[in-house]
């Protein structure tokens, strides 16, 4: 069954889950044929007002879209960034000086009533403000300054995916033209994101690994961590497996003693610098006789228990994030219906959280 | 036997941790009386050069001091914060612009090769760079412009604990500094630590119930979620249960999909703001009837299935977590021996961490 077939037959579990990760090329395509030269627009004039410093405020999903937005500032503008906590302004009614501060607000409904009441104290206090949502008529788009469309269409399954990616392109974009760059290294993405979506058999084979672990790990480094992050999001929200994601550094503070014969680590190793700063943890790993499953080129996979190749020769890191996720997506999908349950029905879950 | 009767006892399991955290109250005792002066004259040169902006750099436990730190100086100070990824610097040589910013490394070893690197970049990207340490002759102290010891003793197990707490009221003492305040209300911190730790044979009865637990989730918001994030690392660090954590707010968005009847899960209620913001996810969680253990007042313990009432009665909201984290650490120790591991062997982690 693709992901394809699944949507097309409404009775089945994740049948909604499935036929959004399918529309991810046309997402991608869409965002670079119609939204690139609006996003491009809009980082024209928040260049012009030089800001010195950003803070990314999100929940969720889009916390990870931001954590990406805020690696890809500091490695390529220099630009010192910061997360928002955001009970600081809401709980404790915190004043700060944003004076030369851009602050960037990530939310797929753009709904939250806390994402709007911290977007609008922050544009108060001096910020400059731009949402980044998939509602351009939502509260958020109207009480910021500026406001990027990621044109993911509706999405209706709990377990966010086509508006990660589409965020993930669409805050690359952004960066680029705030760097002056136009774009090109995203346009082998739609393709890519295809040849790989296609591949879910594999992704049902390396499931079957999971099927009843108990716990899982994540790592990565660099551009690759936010991906460990939200893969162990999406197998948490859809499985209820608990998947713990670290920093390959961090990894190596503590939490590596979970990991022996105990608890399967899966590993996004991008090609690239991040993947480098990752050997060392892989080698301890590899030591330690874990349990390794490697996204990641050929290569490492190949040096790993099992993995997934991605298709990244000659694609730059930069815009990796946005291929790796993806048999993430499909194997969190994967694990659920081999354990007998509906992606498209996790516990507890309201689209929009209605936190304040 | 408690924290106090274990230390005595060389051959028994977790004795130097128990030993390490019974000398809380004397470390909190000595910061206050030796080392209070030198952190107001730090904080005093560094407010007369009018940071715009902070970065704190850490990992494991000392990362969750300076997520505790990031709250006191947007909500005291109006300061806009970011904690580092480090990888940016070391693995992909950003350059970033650090005029007018202030960069805070945490370090208890100050001997982690990267946060040294990543020190010495900022400084010569023109940062004002203070050091947090427990060893005022280590690298990072010295690659510094500024330094604090926080004057723990040396630290031989491997779980870190008077290091935490240590490093949390030397950096309130420090933003008490920067505002100018006299860091009067910490001083009753000595004598609340010592009757926390006097009630080991409660944080007992406690860890009964999570001796077989296969995961747990912890939650807080404002103040306690730097605590919610070090109770689960010292819990997985020690006993291997895979400890989740949460802001309240993060909780609903997703992951919340895994507490019901499955995972028990611990709810730091600070006294104040931070606990009023909770209060929602309390609500939601009794509703859904999760086995909900709270750390917080008499009276909010009451209205969960168990807790540990703090005394926190007239004590203010921003120095409670250096003693929220007292039975949490003492849960971590609980939990370990009574699964029949040995707190002070964690498998495969060494005291300080080489990453580069």
């Amino acid at each position: 069954m693709s992901a394809t077939t699944a949507a097309q037959h409404h009775d089945r579990p994740g049948q909604i889950m499935a036929g959004e990760m399918a529309e991810q090329p046309e997402v991608l395509r869409r965002i670079l044929e119609e939204g690139a030269p609006r996003i491009r627009e809009v980082a024209e004039a928040i260049a012009a007002r030089q800001p010195r410093f950003v803070l990314l405020t999100a929940r969720g999903t889009s916390d990870n879209a931001a954590l990406y937005t805020k690696y890809l500032l500091e490695v390529r503008l220099g630009l010192p960034c910061g997360l928002t906590s955001m009970s600081t302004t809401t709980a404790y009614g915190a004043k700060p000086d944003l004076r030369d501060v851009l602050v960037i607000t990530v939310s797929q409904s753009g709904g939250s009533p806390d994402l709007v009441a911290s977007t609008r104290a922050a544009r108060e206090a001096g910020a400059i403000t731009l949402a980044v949502t998939n509602n351009a008529d939502s509260p958020l788009a109207k009480v910021s300054e500026y406001h990027i469309d990621v044109l993911a269409g509706e999405e209706k399954a709990l377990p966010a995916t086509k508006t990660y990616t589409a965020e993930l392109l669409a805050l690359y974009l952004f960066v680029e033209g705030l760097d002056g760059g136009d774009g090109a290294a995203a346009k082998v993405l739609p393709d890519l994101a295809r040849q790989i979506l296609d591949r879910q058999e594999e992704v049902r084979t390396l499931a079957g690994r999971y099927r009843f672990a108990e716990r899982m790990v994540l790592t990565s480094r660099g551009y690759g961590y936010p991906t460990a992050k939200e893969a162990a999001l999406k197998l948490m929200e859809t499985s209820y497996i608990p998947a713990l994601s670290y920093s390959g550094a961090d990894l190596l503070h503590g939490p590596l003693a979970m990991v022996d014969n105990v608890s399967p680590v899966i590993a996004i190793v991008t090609d690239g610098r991040g993947g480098e700063a990752l050997q060392p943890v892989l080698e301890r790993l590899r030591g330690r006789g874990a349990d390794l499953v490697v996204i990641g080129t050929q290569a490492e996979v190949d040096k790993a228990s099992a993995g997934f190749a991605l298709p990244t020769d000659g694609v730059v890191e930069e815009v990796q994030p946005i291929l790796e996720i993806l048999p993430l997506q499909m194997l969190a999908y994967e694990v659920t219906i081999a354990r007998g349950q509906d992606p498209d029905a996790p516990r507890a879950l309201a689209k929009v959280t209605e936190t304040h």
